[in-house]
Order: C-alpha cells, then structure tokens, then sequence
C-alpha cells in the first residue's frame, strides 16, 4: 500500500551480519485460476499437506511480481522477489539469452539476440526462424560465424536452441545502444541497425559489419543449410550495473537452480551457484549439503511453471503435488526464515505467464501467524501481509532474520 | 499497493491491439458515509440487484483516487482513473473552466477564470462575485469585455455561469507561468500579475493589459451593471502535454458523458466524445449505438455526485436506483472487461467530495471473482484487490482485456 521504499542503500547501512539462514523456495508460475469445472485453481486442486502446513505457521499474503495488473517475465520476477526495482533493473533480451546459455557475461561484455532466417533473393524476410533448423545445424552454422573478424571488436556466437543463438562482442568504448536489425515481421527486410546515443555510433557499425560478414559466409553456403541464409539481431544489452546481495544485505548467497536462465539471475545478483541434480529431491540434497556454507539459499522449481505454460491442469496439480512431497527435506532443516512464493502466475486455463498476484507464505519464529490455514490464492488473500509488492520481501526476510537494524534513531 | 509504477512510457511498449472490448462506468461520487439513523451508506441503502449480481462475478476493492487522505477534484480524480499520475498532469483551474463550457483548446492557448467582482472608490473588492449576478448579464459583460484588443494576442472571453467566465489568450511565446489577481478575499486590492519565470514577462503583461482595460470598460458601464466593476483573475494555464489513450494503451475510445467538463476531460485524453441525450439510458443507447467503433467506452453517471453535494442523502439513493434500473442495457452487451468505480466519494452527511476511498469493481472472463456479493463500501473492503490506488486501474482494465504482452522475458 505505501508509496515508500527504504531503497538498496538505506538498507547496506541498516543490515548486518549474523548466522540466522534464510531459505527462499520459488515455484516458478505457482499462481493459477479456477478451473472452469471444478471451480478449483491448481493449488486448491492439489494434495499438499506440507505446504498447508507451513501455511499455518506462517504470515501470508499475495504479492504482484512489478504491480498490478503487469504480467512479468521470468527476469523481472525474480528480480523483483530478490530485492531490486524490476523497472530500474530492466535486463535486455541479450544479456537474458546469454545467461540462459550459462554464458559468464563480463561487465564490458555487448550481447545480443540473434535469429538465423530466411530470406528471398530480393532481401525480403520469408521465415524469421529459418524453418526452425536443428539446434545441430545451429551449432555448425555458429561455428563458421566464429571466424568472423571484425576490427577493434572480439565477436563471439555461442548457438541456443533450433535457430537462436547469442552474439557477444567487446572492445573499448563500445555501447549497447542500437536498434534492432530484426523487423519482427515477415515481408520486410532487416533493418540497418543504428546508434541510439552518439557514443554507440561505433558498436552500431561494428553490428552492421558483423551482419554484412555473416550474410557472406551464410550465402556461401558453409554449411549447407541454403533457408538459414541471413540473421536478426535484437536486444543489444550489457550487464545491468547491480549491487549483489552481498553487498546490499552482507548476505552470503547461494542459488539451486536446474534451468540456466535462473542461474544466470542468481549469479547476476552475486550468488553462488551450487552444483545440483535436475530433480527437487536433488536440489533439497544440494541445500543440506551446502547448508552450513551460506546463509541465503534461493531454490528454483521450475515445473509448475512448464504445465501451466502447456495448459495442462493436473500436470501442474501433479507438480505442486511432487514439489509438497518432497518438503519435509527442507522442513527438517528449520532454517530461520523460510520463504514460499512465484515469481509470477502461470494459470493452466490462460497457459501463459499471467498478471495475477502470487501465493506468499513467511514462516519465523518471529512472522506472527495469522489465521490461513492452507496455501492457495484465496487462502492468502485472507493474510496477514495482505497484498503487496514482491520488492518488499527481501527487506521482510531480512527482518525476520534479524538482520537488520533500526531506521533512525 | 504498489511501490512500483510501470509507466505510461513501458505501459507504451506492452500494449497491443486487439478486439476485446472494454467498459468503464465512473459513478461520479459514488462512495458515502452511514447515515446516522440507519447506520448504512448510500449504497448500502439502495435496491440494486445489477450492482450486487455484478460484484458476484467481479474482483472487488476499494481505490483512493489520490492517496490515502487527499480529496480529489473531478479532474485529478478522473486523470488517475485514466491512468495518469494525477500529481503530475495536474490540469490547472483556468484550462478546466475552459472544458466545463465546451471550449476546445489549442495546445498554445492560455487560459484562466474570471470572476466579475466588485470594488469600491479606493479600489478594495467589497464582493468577489459581484452579487452573484446573473448568466445572462454575465454574457452581457463578457460580449464588451471581448472588444478588448491588445497588440500582440488575440483575447476572447466567454461566460460561465454567473459571475464566472473564461479568459483565453494566443500570441507567439506566451508562457502561462503568472500569478493570479485573485487575492481570495475581500478587502483587498485586486494583485498585479506577475511573471513567475523569465519567459513569462510578455504573458504578464497582456494580462495586466487585459485587467486594466476590463476596468475601464466596466466603469464606463457598458452593461449598467454597476456593481460588477472589475474582473479577478486566476488559474493561468495551458492544457497539459499528455500523452492520449491510444498512444499509450493503442485503445480506440470514446466517452459518453453529459456535463461538458467531462467530455472535455476526455477529450484532453483523446477520447471521442459520442453524441447522447441527458439520461442514463439515453447514454447507454449511445453505447449500443457505437459498440462496434470502439474498443473502450467511458460512460460518466453524474447525478449521484449532485445528489450527495446537496446533502441529499435520498435523492443519493435513488440516483444509485436510477443507474441500477438501467443497466440491464449495459450487461447485455457482455464486454470483455466491465469497470465500476467512482471518481472519488462524495458523502451526503458531509454535502461536499471526501478523501474515502470508492468502491471498485472489475468483471472479466479472467478476474478471479472473489468472495463479494454487493457493490458497497463495506463489501468491496473484502474484496481480492484489496485497497489500491485509482491509476493502477488502466493496467489491470489492460490485462484483464488480454491487451498487454508480458514485461521483460
């Protein structure tokens, strides 16, 4: 409800070490919506004791991702839950691609997104994703993109999945602030990519040689494969300058992540990303295994959101359900603070990211429970946190913590 | 609720065409106090079943159309509704008499209101409204007042109602940053205007200019209208740089509305403002008419502000059972996304707006009815949006209408 923000750097001089631990559990587009028949959403569908539990120990609430009525994507989401102004800290569609790969970007370090396409003998765009090649051909194709040679500029293609890939150059003084080559549409052709600011002038022509070269060796047929014949460039980004949890909350953080999107998230807030098996099972034994190195754990469950985005109802049920199975690992632990949220919904009937507010639960000796006694969107809505902004979490768990010290005198 | 706001410029970028419709009723000072006696509000006094069956199918809340203790005038209580940070586009009092007739401004012209007051042989106002004379003498006045010429711009004057008119000037490089002439009380001396920036020295000096030839004509007594010797001026200002609905939002719209003020206030948005005969079904008629045309409709119902500015609590009630009868022709049409709200409250045992918060009600195939089964103050209390502020209703209006791509990736 307040207008008010404490902000990143009253919160540096008012946090303090201590041993207490702090565990953040995010089910990834956990919020959903009733389902037509049963009248249920997804959450008061499933079989989960253990999240009904902690409910009733806990003080609920609903939270919006940004605000509302703004459906997040996976970035600002977690950036949000994290602590950072996800409009301030806005990550581009370069940098998102290349920690999506796992790619360690370096503060200097242009990324973009790129798409190989098609496009006919007049320079028109007939398929913007080059007929969805393999994610084999991708990486043949990239590799002769490698042995491009641009002058004052390292370039680097690193291929994603099917016809994406990341392109990263460096060199000094160069700016990400470029439009687009990409015209988002069949019909057009690609656009001469240009500088936004007067000190992005040589990065634009950097980009514009890039694409020249690429548009040769793909004509030449290098590797055959005559539709990938010419590539879209979008999103050019940098590293966004931003303060790690370490030195915002002197926290010593660590992430168990399976999907490399939120390892990169986590690692560009500074935590630790730990090793860790692709199941919840696993990641619980990551956090008992690492439990006494760290005291911010952030853990990722990424399958409700994956049923909810295919619209599959008791998929996403038998996720929440698998996820409730597994908790009592994480519950023996009985760390200081722990938190149970999304970063956004994902309701099964939309079957895509969604602007509703998200289940909230924080369980401390000091959160004083209030009357929910299950964990869904209706249940929360009756809690004692009411509904708020996702930015105000961190500040929450580091309270309950005790990590923090008064404001003023 | 949100600490965050994501911006006309972002909101810009997520929004997209579509053919979903949507409704938004502002039931002008819709939100009361209890009545002594029965201890039940306005609303919660009046027979609506349309109201009460629309909250069953709605997400309920309660907005502040400002903040938390402010009073909100029509304008900035509509502009927030609109989606625009009502702080900032503050629409000065001079622009607004200028809507409240009609008047269509240039972005260049000044504006400002104007009272015919009296003074007396020292020049000290003993009447700032000059016996409250009548309209019709008023546009007596204001017909002499518009021979006045000054070099450099061009004057016109047009009545208001009694002894209010609106003055408005255009010359090259008019800045409206002036004082007013208005000291807000008798038994002083009418002000000079004055400049309150450099630029604004030329502005200044054709108001003077203009007061003093008023003066002038008036004493001359062109009208015999003795006690109505002098003009008092306030207000200057220009029509603010915002940007429209269908910049920011893509949304073809329309208002239908009444009282000129706001379909000036509309219009200052890029509304269209549709033909429509005076009563409610008479505007409702107008919505069937255009239903096709547009994809955002505004219809403002204005007599229960009327009723409770009276202090007639029950000529409030029955205005509420007025609108109710009526919208059956509304729910007919099924739009996509039905807003109810009100611009701000206006309490008849207080005879004047107030700072309480309005009840709000949203209903679309994606809204995730809550547990409300009235439209009132008390009712919305409970409802799954909780208390939030009146610009964040655009965006849900957005979502909830599928009109809005995700934030970020």
């Amino acid at each position: 409800m307040a207008n008010i923000m404490i902000g990143l750097k009253r919160m540096k001089e008012i946090s303090r070490k201590s041993p207490s631990k702090i565990v953040l559990l995010i089910i990834d587009g956990i919020g959903g919506l009733p389902h037509p028949e049963t009248g249920r959403t997804e959450l008061e569908s499933a079989k989960k004791p253990s999240l009904d539990q902690i409910a009733k120990e806990s003080i609920c609430g609903l939270i919006d991702p940004i605000s509302p009525g703004i459906t997040p994507g996976s970035a600002p989401g977690h950036l949000a839950i994290f602590g950072y102004d996800p409009i301030k800290y806005n990550i581009g569609r370069g940098v998102l691609e290349a920690l999506g790969v796992d790619l360690k970007l370096e503060p200097e370090d242009i990324a973009a997104r790129g798409n190989f396409c098609t496009i006919d003998d007049k320079g028109i765009i007939t398929d913007r994703r080059a007929g969805r090649i393999s994610t084999e051909k991708n990486a043949e194709l990239c590799r002769s993109l490698n042995k491009i040679n641009i002058n004052g500029a390292e370039v680097s293609v690193v291929p994603v999945k099917e016809h994406r890939f990341v392109l990263i150059f460096r060199g000094e003084g160069l700016s990400p602030e470029l439009t687009d080559s990409d015209p988002q549409q069949v019909g057009l052709s690609p656009k001469k990519i240009q500088a936004l600011s007067p000190g992005a002038q040589r990065a634009a022509e950097i980009a514009n040689e890039f694409i020249s070269q690429a548009k040769r060796l793909l004509r030449s047929r290098v590797a055959n494969i005559p539709f990938a014949n010419m590539v879209l460039m979008r999103g050019f980004s940098r590293l966004p300058d931003i303060p790690s949890l370490s030195e915002v909350y002197k926290l010593k953080s660590a992430a168990i992540a399976v999907y490399p999107m939120y390892r990169g998230l986590a690692r560009l807030v500074g935590m630790k990303v730990l090793p860790t098996g692709d199941s919840i099972t696993d990641q619980l034994e990551s956090l008992h295994r690492y439990y006494d190195d760290y005291d911010f754990f952030f853990i990722h469950f990424k399958s409700t959101d994956s049923r909810g985005e295919d619209g599959n109802f008791k998929a996403k049920v038998r996720a929440i359900e698998e996820l409730d199975n597994a908790l009592p690992e994480l519950l023996i632990l009985n760390s200081d603070v722990l938190i149970i949220t999304g970063d956004h919904s994902t309701p099964a009937v939309l079957a895509r990211h969604s602007w509703h507010p998200v289940p909230f639960m924080l369980r401390s000796r000091w959160c004083f429970p209030d009357s929910v006694t299950g964990f869904s969107e209706r249940a929360c809505l009756e809690g004692g946190l009411g509904r708020f902004p996702a930015v105000e979490i961190m500040p929450l768990a580091m309270a309950n913590a005790l990590k923090l010290d008064k404001f003023g005198a």
